[in-house]
């Protein structure tokens, strides 16, 4: 059994536009798939309307629970924009104008028509924050100890994932390789738990779907370990082949 | 001020596939907007892995603050799909094998196989559920009292909202009106705060954007009112128009 310790990280999403469901989320994956790359597991997500209260409630729940906690929008200049007051508030701390978010605010707007009240308002963080810089657009995130205040617009939120790329301490990052066949789930359940019973350092998960009026279903291999991940994927493609099935390596 | 009661859901993501980045999701938004037309708003969503503790502890966390509960994903009949088992335990009753449910598959795979063990997970209910009926495959989702126990795969989960329609006791249905302009939000910040103190019973909404290489924003009004709606959205309007925006009626 691999004993090595695993990070964690929640996210909380905050956002009237996604409950409402004018807006598609598209943080979660991309934040995911980012986590992996650092060694980072996320391991719980909660989507809260932007009430002061409730997002302040989030934060500390899952801080409490994960290495490491993002949040995802309401950092922009409007009334509706108050992540950075709950965050204080979860935290106890005061709300205060970085120095620094003021100036690259004062170069960014400053042939835009200058930095109004509603424009300073990016400007604050909890105190003692730092800023996460980007190049998109002249509000940087913020970074508080483990919490991670980013954007809600996905473009801006990757560029603050990669000013934190290697920032973060991690694990081994998840591996993973996928199969797939043209079956439906349930001819093979069997197989995937009997197989991921004899890989205990390996998940297996199955995606059902259908597609071209025919069922199928791909199956992902998840390991930190490479060498297990490639004796799990093994045993059962074998399985699968056994069992009559045609297997399409990388998934279909 | 509008003093009828506002219902309430939550939202319960079952998925390691959610978490790992590998699936999108598109549930969420799905089950607002159907949500929005019962009359019953969207206002906590979590996102948790396959494990069953984490499962049972956020149905109980979430449905003990809402209306209604809803589950997406893992009712399929592989063995990481435990939402029955979790939402039991959560409950406190028995796993049971439905009559109908197994009535049902028997008569889906009659053709496909037959019921195989592994099929037959499909049928397992809490002790007290009723059906959810689909036309997309054999598997029903599942209802318990105030708790709804849907698939993951969004066009199923999306029939066995069909299935819900007009069953589900709701309040008025939220409208929304839309307006854009090509500006920056923090120019009009003001304004849109200003606007929603003026109209207590509608909410407005700031969604910024980058396009065409320009920034912009749509301004959602929402209200369950009608007529306050066209009140607030009016208002909105001649604001922006006043402060020398050239607007977009139904946003850009």
């Amino acid at each position: 059994m691999n004993q090595k310790r695993t990070w964690t990280a929640g996210l909380v999403v905050i956002g009237d536009e996604i409950l409402s469901g004018r807006t598609q989320d598209k943080n979660v994956a991309a934040l995911a798939k980012w986590l992996n790359v650092q060694g980072i597991r996320l391991v719980e997500v909660r989507i809260v309307p932007d009430i002061l209260e409730r997002i302040a409630e989030a934060v500390n729940a899952v801080r409490a629970e994960t290495d490491y906690l993002f949040t995802t929008g309401g950092i922009g200049p409007t009334h509706d924009d108050i992540t950075v007051d709950a965050v204080s508030a979860a935290l106890g701390v005061e709300v205060i104008v970085h120095p620094r978010a003021r100036a690259m605010l004062e170069g960014y707007y400053k042939d835009k028509g200058g930095l109004t009240d509603a424009r300073l308002r990016m400007a604050r963080v909890p105190d003692g924050g730092e800023l996460i810089e980007n190049r998109m657009s002249g509000a940087p995130g913020i970074r508080h100890g483990n919490i991670f205040i980013m954007a809600g617009i996905p473009h801006i939120a990757e560029q603050m994932m990669d000013a934190l790329t290697g920032q973060l301490e991690g694990g081994d990052p998840v591996l993973s390789d996928t199969i797939g066949c043209w079956t439906a789930e349930s001819e093979v359940a069997d197989i995937l738990g009997a197989v991921e019973d004899a890989h205990p350092d390996s998940q297996i998960g199955s995606y059902p779907f259908f597609r071209e009026g025919r069922v199928g279903a791909n199956f992902v291999v998840r390991s930190t370990d490479a060498d297990q991940l490639v004796a799990c994927m093994n045993a059962l493609s074998e399985a699968l082949v056994a069992n009559g099935q045609e297997v399409t390596p990388g998934g279909i």
